[in-house]
């Protein structure tokens, strides 16, 4: 997750023109974009939603997730869990996924079987047929789920919490699989009325990445997607808005499965908005400079090279968000080190940073491997439809997607430290001390 | 705020029989409520909604708020503040108050009054009418509240932080006047549809006491509110729960207004339920056992006399709540006390409470206090009518309001103590240090 930050740097200008982006819509208003990539005979299909977590109304949190795990389930023509096993006997691989701002399908497969995974695509984005009998199975499989990934992860159930205590108003807050007693009581009515309001090829985004031609991808659209009226009633997409946030925030976190006792902090932060992204970029920028590398990153330095406090040290940023997000920090304390000890070291680091300023020489070589990246991305085609998708379900242009990376290598010294006095605001942090605990929680 | 645990004690058993009460109902569901008390020629009558603040949609914090301050607006047949304006000539008063649970109007007035303020009260459940002009001024009206009342008082700001990091998932965290941000953009529509929802008989109960008989109340509430057709489609009051509490939270509120450091807690604490309500019972002891008397509770007994490390502390429990309520305990610190200091001398009480348990002589005269409280709940026939108004709209029925007095006295120092147990749960608990800061927030 802390390493996210390279991950949207890729799509340099050498390769924007490298690789050919086309976008067009279909009549019902459903988005096509394709992402042209002939070097292999494969292709990575998705179809992205504009909604996730965040959209869910108060006291169902989890139903975009459980209704990801439905689309699987038998639709009209298909039978349940047939539309994975048709993909895998041709060879290819799907699967699905929910943020708090979308949720997408995918198959990658060969080319020439496209016009085959965007029919069952197709079909699913509205002849879902679900019974009571399958909503309550995969219930307990999504409990199970959060079972493993949380319940039995102190980490997880820490950082639920200080999301909880990051926004105040905002569903972000809220976990993208939901809260458990919610899971819980989540029923057919749930999960179908999620459905029918936001699965629409007007609320929804075609991407299709690899051996393809913008052509043949629109034709096959208009065939399969072409007949599926629009949603008549989507709703705008408004969430609450944050108050002002007054009030440093920690939280102590105390649960006898953690072995080393760790902290983090979480600072409200800019995403990238249309138009506007240079404070994101800063931020990405920012990140690095304070905890990208282990080895030259400011908070390494200060604390694990300079005075052994930590062991270990890390900083993160992830601007593609429809609505405010965070700029995280993390410190694992040495051995006989509190936490208490070790926040105060961080925020004597920060302290520092805020008053030296932002070191030249390093800001240009983290410049020169921001440009770098773009030669690995090159190779990732599903990396790159993947962008484009997050991108466009979170408010951002085709255009906002192809002008990043050269905002990135605007950005200056000076933008690092105007973002950084921005978002570096205690007032509108949270904390979180993740110790051993005489007791589980 | 802090006394409020003696107010809610008054209907003793001998009181009960003292003071008639008798509650019915209209056709259209309409509960009416009759608390006969002959000993002057006057009335307090009321309308309580079973609505209020925690029943506002996302985004449209202070919607039930704004709507108590339109409804003195004009209707079909009254003029903007007429009827405020028609009881002042008769030689009444009137307001209104809003909470997370209920929003209540009430007239205070010769009894000989009553069919004239009852006509009123009814007309404007049903026909107000509102011009964009005046939402657009009163808008104005409550953001000039909020600023005086809020935005100018430290403390409330620190209050509202410290809800919404309590809070994480239900709708208690937002406050009852509303965030700023969404006061400003709150329109004619949030307002409307929040009136249409829930200003119907069906959701409201007339609560009549004074010098009146259950007989003529019922009359002119047939004659004035029977004709109001109940609403059909009447949402269920199902608000979303908390999940786990798992983290301690303190808050840093730094403000330069703030002349004293303090702080606060609040912890999770049940709520009075119907048919079930020994553990606020209970609670109402403890808050008077830790905090009630600045001379003899246990935190002025630590802080105050033994250590001298506090001027003032103090605990709160008010239970009358239709979800999950707080208890809370404040501790002023002494002149070079650090907030700190202070919590950890807080701290060392509680365990110290939580280890030798409740003082027998001292339980026992606290019991004798809430018995002897009856004596001047007598006088107080609105607030008696308060007393059931705010039970009925909070998941409470009229026997629950008349066991009350019983169950407080029924309260034994291990009901105390279990309670003590159960509630006094780190996790489960904010913490609010108030500090002088370097600038305004």
């Amino acid at each position: 997750m802390l390493r996210f930050a390279i991950l949207v740097l890729m799509v340099l200008p050498a390769l924007a023109r490298a690789q050919q982006v086309t976008s067009a819509f279909l009549d019902n208003g459903m988005q096509v974009v394709v992402i042209e990539d002939h070097r292999a005979p494969a292709i990575f299909h998705s179809v992205w939603y504009r909604t996730g977590a965040a959209d869910e109304p108060p006291g169902a949190s989890g139903a975009a997730h459980f209704l990801e795990h439905l689309m699987f389930k038998a639709t009209d023509t298909l039978a349940a869990g047939e539309l994975s096993a048709r993909v895998a006997a041709l060879g290819g691989s799907d699967n699905a996924a929910t943020s708090s701002d979308y949720t997408f399908y995918y198959q990658r497969i060969a080319a020439d079987r496209l016009p085959v995974v965007m029919r069952m695509e197709a079909d699913r984005m509205r002849n879902l047929r679900l019974t009571p009998d399958v909503i309550d199975t995969e219930r307990g499989v999504i409990i199970e789920e959060r079972n493993q990934r949380v319940e039995n992860d102190p980490d997880a159930l820490a950082r639920e919490q200080g999301m909880a205590a990051q926004y105040l108003n905002h569903p972000y807050g809220a976990p993208v699989i939901g809260w458990m007693h919610e899971i819980e009581a989540l029923g057919a009515a749930d999960v179908m009325d999620f459905y029918h309001l936001y699965y629409s090829p007007n609320n929804a985004i075609l991407v299709v990445a690899g051996d393809v031609t913008p052509g043949e991808v629109m034709a096959f659209a208009r065939e399969y997607f072409g007949p599926i009226p629009p949603a008549p009633d989507l709703p705008e997409r408004i969430r609450p808005d944050e108050p002002p946030q007054r009030a440093a925030r920690h939280l102590l976190y105390a649960d006898a499965r953690v072995a080393q006792p760790h902290l983090w902090r979480t600072y409200l932060a800019p995403e990238r908005n249309a138009g506007d992204q240079r404070d994101a970029a800063a931020l990405v920028y920012l990140a690095e400079i304070l905890g990208g590398s282990p080895f030259t990153s400011v908070l390494a330095r200060d604390l694990t090279y300079d005075s052994r406090i930590a062991t270990d040290t890390s900083a993160g940023y992830q601007g593609t968000s429809l609505d405010v997000t965070t700029f995280r920090l993390a410190v694992t304390p040495a051995a006989g080190v509190t936490p208490e000890q070790a926040e105060a070291a961080m925020d004597a680091s920060l302290a520092r940073f805020l008053d030296e300023g932002v070191d030249p020489a390093r800001f240009e070589r983290l410049r020169t491997q921001l440009r770098a990246s773009e030669i690995y991305a090159r190779d990732n085609v599903a990396g790159l439809a993947q962008r484009y998708g997050a991108a466009l379900t979170s408010g951002l242009s085709v255009e906002d997607v192809q002008d990043w990376p050269r905002i990135l290598l605007e950005v200056s010294a000076a933008d690092v430290m105007r973002v950084a006095r921005a978002v570096l605001v205690p007032e509108r942090s949270v904390t979180t001390w993740v110790t051993p605990g005489e007791e589980e929680n």
